[in-house]
């Protein structure tokens, strides 16, 4: 793998939209309100059902939400997933079906919502950010919500594309605990799926730190400057999606609802302490590349001192040795060393003794 | 839009007024005394009433305060809006009226309060900061005092102009639940209204601060430097006015007065949220801001190294060919060399290499 | 108003006694023990007795410490003013009649003591520091000892002039609620007074470090890096002042102690936010501080920068220029051109074209 | 000992594996497998028991883990170290025989965990990580886990060795009180053991941290930048290990599980002070080594200025003297002083006398 | 006093042995054994006992510590002081008479403790750091143990020499309250005695820095960044022993212990703000030992800037003036100039204004 290209780095980070400070709702509408803003056009999203249960198993894409309200049995769990949030219609229905709170559907629809959980009445909701590593070892950010109550799970995405394969994977092979479960078990291994997909974005971060280490220890080029910057951006990108997550689960681990079983508890537990080696893990990065700034910062000094050096001891060694040829070049008429027959041989010594002298004192003086 | 102009940058703090420390009394007056400083002119404040129920709606301008105390209706909310603080006639009588205690009149009044709540008998009072845009890029700021009790809600704007249209327009065209609600929610529709504008002034500081990263990665020119700093300080004085808004929003949420019914916290935890979200915003800008200097030093750094070395290398090559050329200009009489007859050539010839070598001497320490 | 002269600002702050870390207490003396330093003469101590209630005020100077004893009524205020610690007899008198503990009046006499409240049986003890603008802009520091029960409120300055002269005034003139309240009034008018000038000193700090500011963006002196770091000590110096502050008032609008009455407290949380606002315009005083060292640094890299591209340019072009001349200067019998007849116009335009092509490629670098 | 080699100090660095966020979790995995990554070989583990109580000692290493089950006596305490994690079936039928959590079974077999403890039903699990100086002065780091019941411990090692030998000596020679405490004590010690090493590691680091300290007093090459770096990034790994470490041994110490006995508490108590001394230790090294970059930044300015300083003095002496020469050198026709007889010598002298005269100035100015 | 020298003060702080972590247990010990390093030479301990009581008071050196078992009476307090800590069977019996925890007694003997104190069953432990000033300026450190209970204290020290000289005279002369209290008074003065002696070390620190302040303002030399190092590295140290003794003071006010009496409380309270007062001097002095480093760097920037500007002052006229005369020493047959009558005279005079010229340009520049 190549060096980063700052230009193309940066290009990556810019597709996080809003790094500055998104605003989580329409400024002015009124609390509660769906709009989304106009340049979003209304397409139609994507809702896929699956339902199971200790020995039953099925999975479908259905084409009008009405079909997945119908289809509740009174065993087993439903999760429905809705891939895009522009289908504002959906969301209404969905909302008043399942007897949420306008301003939880407000925080569905605008993705800019900090990380949180909040304990409604009848559901549970969940919203936090999915990050994923694309082709171009870029980041991408998907805002997940989550709301269950005791047989449904939904779960809405921005686009398709999730990190719960392996989920989907056990449920449909019956692999681990999961079918035995409730919600709550469901909604904890997707929180767990993009908290194990975090380690794969500091992996990939630590990697093409490490490599960008090692090429600070021989040279520090301009690019390696906004390299550096870069990566701090990602990393205090990445801060202030962790921080908040780890107060969630918390928050979900200590919640009296009786949502939550007890016995999922220990796995909340151990996600949790996969959030905080996570947060170890980025605390970690920036004293290390506040380090790495100050190896930059040393090396260029390091390179500057030794061009001055170069540039001191040719000064220190020719100019003199031209102002006793200036001398020399002098059109007196009476200048006798010049009329003496080795004369020249003469200056040519002297010049050569001064030249070793002062090479001599810049030795001396540990110069060279 | 041109890259900031550090002066120009610089005024629009400035009318940021007492940046430094302003003080939010008149030092030496008795406590609760509403005297303002001798060059406010006692203009006369607007006052605005607006007065709606589930199904009314009016809306006023008044002459003479005493207007909006026999208006009450025994239904409805009561909003009474007054723009400037210099009458304190009026101030006083509002004070009497309403039973307000002298120490909440003096806070009105002397406008570089810190963000807090207070929880008097009768009535809650709430101070913030509302700041606005100007057409300029540069922000205007105006202390908004809030008193409401059960029917009537009075708020306090420093000069007229404010971020509440949207507000009024809801109350108007009986938009969302807000006719439907008490003061409370009311005084939670003007907090969030101004919140809200907070993420316009981030977004806007934000688009400013990618242009100027973008323009260091280029180049680094002194008043960079200046930008950077005068950034820093509008993130300072951000941070000011945001994390005791937090506070005031979290106490308000878990106050026990009956004044704040209870439907109407789950809305303040909203707007709590949108504060940290803001809060974190302005975190995240200081980091970037301190990495932007980073970036900002050491491209002068490599600048001053790039100079270097161009003067290194003129030097390094010339100044040994004029010494040689020194040399051959002595006058001696008796220099062989200079009888030969190819004896400049050769002269040329061993200058021409002599810098060949010192060129490859460069190269090969990868100075070039 | 003149730039600061950092020597006289140096001296300014060394006038502030003991800053590195004097001792409150006088090494191995017993604890309680009242002896002063041996260079201080003891001096006799200045006594001011205000007496007040609701319709009565009186106001002389004392001889002896004993008057103030006898004078006491039944009835209003007593108010002992004492300038001047070095009277240890006096002091004495007045800690065995008003039953002082012993380590209250060590306090009291060394002049060293971190703000703080003492809830003492009958009495309760407050002591923090008074700042002065003196008439040179340089802060002056005394420590101000209050000590009160039911009746008597006795304060302790080390020398006279203070910043109580309006809250004489307003007991003289029954301004304000001040002659219809008790002790604990009063102690919060004395505090209050205090941290009003507080406000004062940041206003004046404020002023020059906006002049420093816009100096610095123009310029950068090495006298300025040392004005940079006196304004540091000095917001170091306000900062262990007001922390502590902050605590006291806090301690003492919780105290249950019912010599503070419940119409007091609600003062003190206005006193209280004060504190926090000074507190909050230090912090942004050293952010800013940060800053403008750092803006400092980069101007002086960017004047170096500068110094360093006119001596390049100039080498640059001459060097080798001056190379040509050094050719056709040397003494070859056989130097073909020489003998040219244009030979001196050819060499002349070809050092112009050199020079030209060299400015060139310098402004095609872009370092012009 | 020689200076350290940064190229091999971060070979050694770099043997800690993943220093960079490490996953805990084979991610995908439904919680609770236990399969290891696939370039694990599964090499048999070694199993070690030793069985002791007030009377009795045996110790053997077993071939198949069953035998350990068997051996279990009514008395005393039995202590099973496995050494190597990959043996899949031996930690399976661990845990179904000691009815140990699959979560914790995980934790156990995936060696990237954070410190902590945890309380499960009939077991109290404490992981935490064993770091050993090896040959090399590198530092060697392994993830211990101990599981203990009533009556055994059971230790998992990545590898064979460990720093219990001391642990193992106590035993056999009944030492101290070792033999007549439980498994609380055992695993008290064992903490105890690993915590003793930290502070090996951290004299051994500050022996390391002193040498390049004085080295930099008198020099500031490139590399030693470097080591700083590499120190910096020892000291943070080692926070990492130890601050998780310090919370661990608090949280047992206010265990109320009765597996843990009032009597070694005490003891608990006495390794929690140690870990907050190492935390110390850490925290001043921080401090250091901040200081020692700022030293080196520091010895390299002043160096610069020292080269400088030597230029600028051939250059401010030499170039007048030269620019004499060279007027001397002009080939005019009517140039009077050449012509006079001691013209020559006059020349001389005022280029001597000009030199010294520059000489003077600059020693004046302090330069020389 | 002269300016430290760099190399005496870096012995002084080696001196503070293992300030790099020094391990407070042997490693690989049995918890709670005395076995003390091999090179500590069993030194006999020097034993002193003063007993006093309200109206008695005797002073003692025993030879054997029997002597001290039977000497104590029934009323009154028996003061043991211990200075060394080698005599292992010493501290044994005296850990058996006294029922003391082995635990204590290890750490009585290991003296690399964190100041702490632990209460245990008939009598309280506490372990702190006495610094003393030597007669080098330097600072000796030594541990001080402390056990009480009812009517004995027994403090353990390294070596003879302390500062509780003050405390004895107190005794001896029945000065204060001494006398009349018991053990925790005696607690209380040891402490509030070693407290006291940190002003005196920071009034040397304070004063060395101020001195140090002084001499950067004028000159920045090399070995002042390793003063402000020095500086630092002390002040680390410092605070290292501040914090938990601040810590251990203020667990020992709150002390529900009967050992501690109501009415030493108090005392405990003001030794307290002591021990606040000298961490807040602290944290002052490294703020400024921070500020101080900035001017240093800021001074070296700048005076690199005077030398770079007198290199190029003297090299933009020189080089110039130079070629010109380069110009007119070139050999051309045919170079009209040199034919004119005052060619010379003319070459002089352009050379002169080109001087001027460029010398008038640097200053309109502002360079000179």
């Amino acid at each position: 793998m190549a060096l980063i290209n700052p230009k193309k780095e940066l290009l990556k980070i810019m597709k996080l939209k809003n790094f500055f400070g998104g605003s989580p709702v329409k400024v002015g509408l009124p609390p509660g309100s769906l709009e989304v803003s106009a340049d979003f056009k209304p397409e139609k999203a994507k809702v896929t059902v699956i339902e199971y249960g200790k020995d039953a198993f099925e999975e479908r894409e259905v084409q009008s939400i009405e079909e997945c309200f119908q289809s509740r049995k009174d065993t087993g769990v439903e999760w429905v997933n809705i891939d895009g949030l522009q289908d504002i219609e959906l969301i209404k229905k969905l909302g008043e079906n399942f007897d949420i709170h306008p301003l939880t559907l407000e925080d569905v629809v605008h993705t800019h919502q900090r990380p949180k959980t909040e304990d409604h009445e009848g559901y549970i909701y969940i919203v936090l950010r999915m990050l994923m590593l694309n082709s171009d070892k870029g980041i991408n950010s998907e805002q997940v919500s989550l709301i269950f109550n005791k047989n449904v799970l939904i779960s809405f995405q921005e686009t398709s594309g999730d990190v719960f394969d392996l989920i989907r994977e056990r449920l449909r092979n019956n692999k681990g605990r999961i079918r035995k479960e409730g919600t709550d078990y469901l909604a904890y291994s997707i929180i767990d799926a993009i908290v194990d997909h975090y380690f794969v974005i500091l992996e990939s971060l630590g990697e093409r730190l490490a490599m960008l280490e090692d090429a600070l220890m021989t040279d520090a080029r301009q690019e390696m400057a906004q390299q550096i910057h870069q990566f701090k951006r990602q990393t205090i990108y990445l801060r202030r999606q962790v921080w908040p997550l780890r107060e969630l689960i918390s928050t979900l681990e200590r919640n009296e609802n009786k949502l939550i079983v007890k016995t999922t508890r220990p796995y909340l537990r151990d996600v949790y302490d996969h959030t905080v080696q996570v947060i170890d893990s980025i605390e970690s990065f920036r004293d290390i590349l506040s380090g790495m700034h100050d190896i930059y910062l040393s090396t260029i000094s390091n390179k500057m001192n030794e061009v001055m050096k170069v540039l001191t001891i040719f000064a220190a060694i020719f100019i003199p040795l031209t102002f006793i040829a200036g001398i020399y070049g002098m059109n007196f008429a009476n200048m006798p060393e010049t009329k003496w027959h080795n004369g020249y041989y003469y200056a040519l010594l002297s010049m050569f003794f001064t030249g070793i002298f002062i090479l001599g004192i810049l030795k001396w003086k540990k110069w060279i």
